[in-house]
């Protein structure tokens, strides 16, 4: 049972604004790489047969999700993107983020974002875009766990 | 004094994913382009001497953002998407969103996602990437006024 | 029978990049706006049931793309993408497109930027990925023919 | 003296389409990033001092890109994108790039794009935006050599 993933990353050239750092938006799309390579950890995925030629009928759309920015990222930076699952319910898991800056060095390792999903499960109807809630799949619910309480942020307090 | 813009843009083929719908991320893009056409429809901009080959010296970085979606976006289709002012803060502005399906035909306007934005002001200091909260300038305090409470979604409640 | 189609964009702040000018990747992103928005103006999509549930059994890929840049694109600046039709083959278009700076006003209208694609029309095996290069359907072809050699550029000559 | 180089990359969620491969724009982003990755490995960067709360004098815009699909990318696939330093010219680098499935099976290792950037050196005017082509700087210049011609793509043949 898994409940807490780091993944590594670099910021790109076109991640970055105007401003010289990483675009807020992306960040998103970084807590979702991290919450997939996640699933990959455990021999999962959230589109398992897309090399098969097939689909699959289960989708995993975000309901909520927010972040907090405390440092900008820059370019060609290595950042530590930290997972942990804050809550496993019957239809939807809820998990936490947190984006190290300088994750090799102890002394320097510091807190840059924090962020939360909640990702529900959901069945497609075949032939139609008509989607709704689902239970988890046993595949996943049987591989993860909600981290222990000591490990998850208390409200409003990223780290 | 303004609190209020609406903004319309059509689902380009880029911003769809694999699902077959607008990615997640994509909204907190529309979020933001709808602050800056907010800010061109008072005569402001975020970066207003883009064009005349000098930096602006303040900035205006997202402290915290969420998202709360209700129903897919899809590929061309023209979604609304409202901006309140929930806050005037000394050094921040909270924003609200609505994003709207179907915005021209009052029968069929469904809530698609809601969001929140809260914008720091920064001064930088020249020739360094340091940045301190500073004070709202003058020319965006004496324009931006928060929405009257009636307009603005009760915490939690999206409409 | 349509060969030329404008269409007018702002650049917005998540497409700018640290340079502080439009990344390079996004004016394929343009293009491709662009040619969708010139297959809507004569009431054809590259998706069209999208919206009613079902999929499509054509597909647009594109085979070769390209694009030569002359000035940036700043933030918040109004361009205009020009699409002309340069090529109807059997099961392929072949476009060019122009980037133009400050549209409105004959005297500062400058090429920012040219670009071409060939697109392939595709047929769908149903219930797998494969996919294989096919006639351009009917509707396309009965609606778009290629423009006259006169507004085309000359090869290696963008304007 | 370095011609050569390689960099692997998973398909990201965000980077498909509602096509259900990556999206044809993406793939300049990856050579972007291969060819930042080429830099690294020499202790170069087009931005040195990102970090270090200062600007660079010297800009790398692209001049002119192309690519030229075979195979779709999918969702979470492996892919290896090879860089080749085609031709060094006084103030620009020719660059083309091959992307390959399977990269670490040789029987099943096949091309699905290739690529090519003619990268331009530039030289900003301090406070202004004002950009003109300049000569590679010499530690760029003393560390890239063009690669062989038997490793260099007929014109026309990608592989």
């Amino acid at each position: 049972m898994a409940h807490h993933y780091t993944h590594q990353r670099r910021v790109t050239f076109a991640e970055t604004d105007l401003a010289g750092i990483m675009h807020f938006s992306n960040f998103f799309r970084w807590m979702e790489e991290t919450e997939h390579a996640f699933y990959r950890s455990l021999g999962l995925s959230v589109h398992p047969l897309a090399a098969a030629g097939s689909d699959t009928s289960t989708g995993w759309p975000r309901l909520k999700v927010s972040a907090e920015y405390r440092q900008p990222l820059l370019f060609e930076e290595v950042v530590e993107v930290e997972l942990l699952v804050a809550e496993v319910r019957t239809k939807a898991f809820r998990y936490q983020f947190r984006f190290w800056k300088n994750p090799g060095d102890a002394a320097a390792r510091t807190l840059a974002a924090t962020g939360e999903f909640v990702v529900v499960a959901v069945a497609a109807t075949p032939g139609t875009r008509e989607m709704k809630s689902s239970p988890i799949p046993e595949a996943f619910r049987s591989r993860i766990e909600a981290a222990p309480a000591a490990l998850l942020a208390p409200p409003g307090a990223p780290a």
